[in-house]
């Protein structure tokens, strides 16, 4: 059966609930999709009942899954039958098109490199994120995709140029975003700026007509959504991602500071509330479903440990989308591409 | 005569006016101190007469200055005589003890490397920042000082020992922070993480007893103020920098968006004006006067391009400070110490 999704029933913080109840709602919008259901069985059907869902599905049990705050590496050894590697082999077997987990990140990652292969004439895969951004415009949606930012730490000149195809493919075909522009992260805007891998990656990718590529951008072009994808090493995404999150972790603690402590504060907050919900509704996380996990034969997607169903729901219809518009295929055809187009510089002589 | 400070009296947006008025305040608070000032005569003698300051002064005239928007390599070929170049020559000629510039930053780090000698041992200097953070403890003040943000791209393990040591002798001995906590911004706590240069700058600090080094810090830790001391190459630094610029200004647009779309925000934000005042009181950027170029024989404040009179007359003080405790002097011998201590490791065979 084509179009089947694999989906980690046990990851997340609000498994297996949360993620039944996406797949479902999923199942009843998308005629075409087919899933697999991986995770504790009598856990499964209980939910499925509960969410009144009576076909047949496929099921396939494990009563071991890794949670949120195990150590990932030594978690996979000691869980040979966790959800998320039966689920991947799955993958790797032919026997599922493309996985959604809400679980543990580094475990999933680490999973998808020892379960899966990795694309043809690609040397890293790449964990992405997507991350709100100050444009509300219908084009970007106000978020933006960045990679890698955890399955790498360093890479060359090459690999990012390879992360700039995968990214561009994604968003455009899974985002909606035509010609999506796509920035190199850099310390300066000028093309030679941030050492030799850098103007490097630079001249591969200005030569690149497929992609919509305008250059570095620097650090303050990520939260303005300069760009709707952001090219970085692993080591400075990582970086940037959790400086985001610690930004938005210092405002809320402040809001919460202010609403204890003064009263003029908490009018002023309560009055703000209203705008801060629309603001909040043009950045729902929940509505991109989750991040892709990008260079395997299959696709992955890795939401939020903290996905409701929504998130489930969204991240379930992008990766029927990605299967139905071969994504795998479409960026191995453009890293195969790349690769003989620059033969000779990649010689390793 | 001792303790003569260099005043770059035609760097920044406004000056010479809140130049001349910062340095003849800090003139008035501090008997100790004396002053060149290097620039238009005519225009620093009428600032002076503004503000009614009748005593004899040094000043060095020169006509030529670099604009905030000149491309610092080319503005220092072709203005030989520029305000910045006269002011480190006179440094570097034991004429004057410390600069203060808010001039075009990159100019002045270039002209720093051109006019000045690197502290012996030290193999990179460093262009420091302070940022605001969200612990508003009497020790931190709210502020952390990052270093290096833009004189280096990337570094050794060495070259990051080094500047941990510069920040911990500033943080402590300028801004009075009491055994200043160091952490190296990594994409990971465990000691093993960012690879091998990362985790061996660990190993080097770890070991500096005179260093109260907390180990990795994450991305998450630089806004919350989880220590005062950020170490990082420049490139990391320059992005992390930019990028809480960049949030910064994100925060304003969509409070002045709010303040012209909608009476409710209007109302709440009005209400919360008088909290943001306090926080921004407390997180005053002009209290610390400007950030130190670090690892020269000679110590320079770089005060932001947007300094007015109190940043000029705080970045005066603190260079004065940096005299009286000999900062050049303490940083040359933990260097040297730590690079004996080393010997063995930096051999280059």
């Amino acid at each position: 059966m084509a179009n089947k999704i694999a989906i980690d029933a046990m990851g997340g913080d609000f498994a297996p609930q949360e993620i039944i109840k996406g797949v479902v709602q999923a199942l009843r919008d998308e005629p075409d999709l087919n899933v697999v259901l991986i995770g504790n069985e009598d856990a499964i059907r209980k939910e499925l009942a509960i969410n009144n869902y009576d076909k047949e599905l496929e099921i396939v049990h494990t009563d071991e899954f890794i949670t949120m705050d195990d150590s990932p590496k030594s978690a996979l050894n000691d869980k040979p039958n966790a959800s998320i590697t039966v689920a991947l082999k799955l993958l790797n077997e032919g026997k599922a098109d493309a996985l959604v987990s809400a679980g543990n990140t580094g475990a999933t990652v680490l999973a998808c490199a020892k379960n899966l292969h990795m694309i043809e004439g690609l040397e890293r895969s790449a964990l992405a994120a997507i991350y709100p951004t100050a444009k509300f415009t219908p084009a970007s949606k106000g978020f933006a995709l960045m990679l890698d930012v955890g399955a790498t730490i360093h890479c060359s000149a090459k690999q990012l140029a390879h992360f700039a195809f995968m990214g561009s493919y994604y968003v455009s075909e899974i985002l909606g975003v035509d010609r999506p522009r796509i920035g190199l992260l850099n310390n300066g805007e000028e093309e030679t700026k941030g050492g030799p891998i850098l103007s490097q990656a630079h001249k591969y990718l200005k030569n690149e007509k497929e992609l919509n590529f305008i250059g570095n951008v620097e650090g303050k072009d990520v939260p303005k959504g300069n760009v709707e994808i952001v090219i970085t090493e692993g080591f400075v995404g990582n970086v940037v991602l959790k400086l985001l999150e610690g930004v938005g972790e210092v405002v809320k603690d402040m809001g919460k500071y202010a609403f204890k402590k003064k009263l003029t504060w908490k009018i002023g907050l309560a009055f703000l509330a209203q705008g801060v919900k629309k603001v909040k509704a043009k950045t729902d996380y929940s509505e991109y479903g989750g991040a892709p996990i990008l260079g395997f034969n299959k696709l992955v997607i890795k939401s939020h440990g903290r996905s409701n169903a929504k998130a489930i729901m969204n991240a379930t219809k992008a990766a029927l989308l990605s299967v139905e518009h071969d994504i795998v295929g479409h960026i191995t055809h453009s890293i195969q591409a790349f690769n003989e187009k620059h033969a000779i510089d990649f010689l390793d002589i």
